[in-house]
């Protein structure tokens, strides 16, 4: 069988260019979605998909698809993406690698002068981080139908602007039906954002499901007083509560070895100045396993946490589930195939579970999808560290290619 | 002796009056220093000034000065005073009850037709609260020199809008000069703002002094990360470790019963977003105490606190002094005619000490200077429940109507 390769060192120079968008000063990435770094990013994705004879089309929601027509105008599109934005946080990696390594497929097939059957299209999804707009995935989301667009169109940052004006504001706002159409396959290449690859020494990941998880906002209602004359006796402070909540989270996610998470990343505090003993608190967090019948144990030990610091502390809590995911399985077809491409390319590879969520999740609900890690050289992500080598990207982009080819 | 009693319905009414600007649902008020709201408040003193025939001046930092003349033209003023600014989550009383009652005074000395020999002065200061800029009591610090004009001009709110500009945009940056003028003696009523007259059952407190504080900010410096794949054991959590430093904060002002205090009422966290875990949390902290040598100890614990949490959660904390008040003594001879005032006027009376500051603190660096608490029927201030009775606010008012004519 023939196998490709894409080209390694264009694939590896126009991920340093993108990232050049939102650059902090210790080599990460701040671009968070639909800012003008978003739309730098996005620019030059649009540009190098016209140099690479693509269509271009932006749907309602901001996604934008790059299509490269097959000989058959009938097929269905093969779809290869991810996304652009990156948490406050980021790095170089995390999502931009399938992008640009869709851009780097279209660009290998154009040079071996291949024409597929189908038609094959490069995705930027909007907002997959959830950092700016709650909840992530979005654009994926509104694609498949999770959610409908005008919900997703009036969702506000901290500022109080929607994505709809957000949108508008960086010339995004596309014009495009969001889904609503047939998609023969979905492929997502990423980095692995965690140590299980880079420690078993294999090279690529296939991912067959996910972890199971469940995300929460604990409300923790207190009594504001002054900080000076209230007696440590009257007090009941939200943020001494929500402190020793956040404990028992990190307790609940610890015991739990390698195969359990929990969070507690997000907080508001009211009236959060120095004079007033906090009133009230809101506590995002999640519980997250590989197995679901333990993740349901770790809510029931979160819920028990709520109550017992709620008696403790003499404050009220109440515990409001805002998003969940798993337990997925990846169409066994394409896992089958990432298999099989990975053993024709003679790389190492084992399965793996994701224990965040991607687009593909969403994906995985309207079409066979294939979701591909490689390893990360330093076990981080969303974080300026977070790297992985242009062997490790390009053994990745040597997979989509392939994988594009037998589709 | 010849007392005089003030009008305590007046009073009152004028007390519920200030109450409209910024009134909550929950019958507190929220008036931020020098918001619409603020200047809504310092427009209907000015008002009420007027009509008792006072000439109004604005100094540079905002402070609002109603003069009385006296009869002797050389005559240093007798100062009366407070503040117009609340907290987030205010109520009636704290600072407002200082300011009416002045105004009060004002009144009944028209009224009664009496002429001072020294002139009366009832002043508005500025940012008593700290809440929108920090430090607390901005205006009268200034006032006395603890701070430079520019220094103060130049703080900002998180929106980054400076004292300056606030001033400006609500008509109070006024052409005054700040202090350097002598003050005969300054008078402060206040609510007590916690539970101890009550309790007593006295009618007046006499503050003789100042509870010792130190305030600081700790930066916990953790690692951010993905929430997800990043497993338990790679963690550094800055928000899991503040956590745990809050709680021994609490601890540390519990275990010294009535005496002590200690708050960690002010947070942030950095990226705060969904999808990472934190990276780093500043969190503003106080240590109080009645006894300065204890007060010295429970700052030895939070350093302590400090580093064990520092090693036994792999974070970074530094903590940094940024405020400190007391040990404050009051004018003895000031606390002497307070007593006196109130033995006169048949008042029950104790002698209690601040736990908190208040513009009488920066000011008794330049004057004699009395500090008079009237109970609090719920214990609580800084709350949309702080109360006090009209009965209560009276008493307070006649101490300071007679002490204005003793002085």
């Amino acid at each position: 069988m023939n196998m490709f390769r894409v080209d390694r060192e264009r694939l590896w120079s126009s991920l340093m260019e993108m990232g050049v968008f939102g650059a902090t000063a210790d080599g990460g990435c701040r671009r968070l979605t639909l800012t003008e770094e978003d739309k730098q990013a996005r620019d030059l994705f649009c540009s190098w998909a016209k140099a690479a004879n693509c269509r271009i089309t932006v749907d309602r929601i901001g996604n934008i698809f790059a299509r490269r027509e097959g000989t058959d105008p009938q097929a269905a599109p093969i779809m290869i993406g991810s996304h652009l934005d990156t948490v406050p946080t980021g790095g170089k990696f995390d999502g931009v690698l399938g992008v640009v390594a869709g851009i780097e497929v279209l660009r290998r097939l154009d040079e071996l002068s291949i024409r597929t059957r189908a038609p094959v299209e490069v995705v930027v999804w909007t907002n997959e981080e959830g950092s700016r707009f709650s909840p992530m995935t979005l654009g994926s989301s509104v694609f498949v139908g999770d959610y409908s667009l005008e919900t997703a169109l009036g969702r506000t940052d901290d500022a109080g602007v929607t994505v709809a004006e957000a949108l508008a504001r960086i010339g995004y706002a596309g014009n495009g039906a969001v889904g609503d159409r047939e998609v023969s396959a979905y492929l997502e290449l990423h980095v692995e954002q965690g140590p299980l690859l880079k420690e078993g020494g294999e090279q690529i990941g296939i991912v067959s499901g996910s972890f199971n998880a469940r995300y929460f906002v604990a409300t923790v209602k207190g009594e504001p007083g002054h900080v000076g004359p209230t007696p440590m006796d009257m007090r009941r402070d939200a943020l001494v509560a929500a402190s020793a909540l956040t404990l028992e989270i990190d307790r609940i996610g610890r015991s739990r070895g390698r195969d359990g998470r929990s969070n507690a990343p997000h907080l508001s505090l009211y009236p959060n100045v120095r004079g007033v003993i906090p009133g009230e608190v809101r506590l995002s967090c999640d519980v997250r396993h590989s197995d679901r019948s333990e993740m349901l144990a770790m809510e029931r030990e979160l819920r028990e946490a709520c109550a017992r610091v709620a008696s403790e502390r003499r404050v009220e809590i109440s515990l409001d589930q805002y998003f969940a995911f798993g337990p997925i399985e990846f169409d066994s077809g394409m896992t089958a195939l990432v298999r099989e491409t990975a053993k024709a390319l003679e790389f190492s590879h084992r399965d793996i579970l994701t224990v965040a969520s991607h687009d593909a999740i969403p994906m995985n609900t309207i079409c066979p999808t294939a979701l591909i890690f490689v390893p990360s050289e330093t076990g981080i992500s969303h974080n300026a560290a977070e790297y992985s080598t242009p062997e490790q990207c390009g053994d990745g982009a040597d997979i989509l290619l392939n994988m594009a080819l037998r589709l």
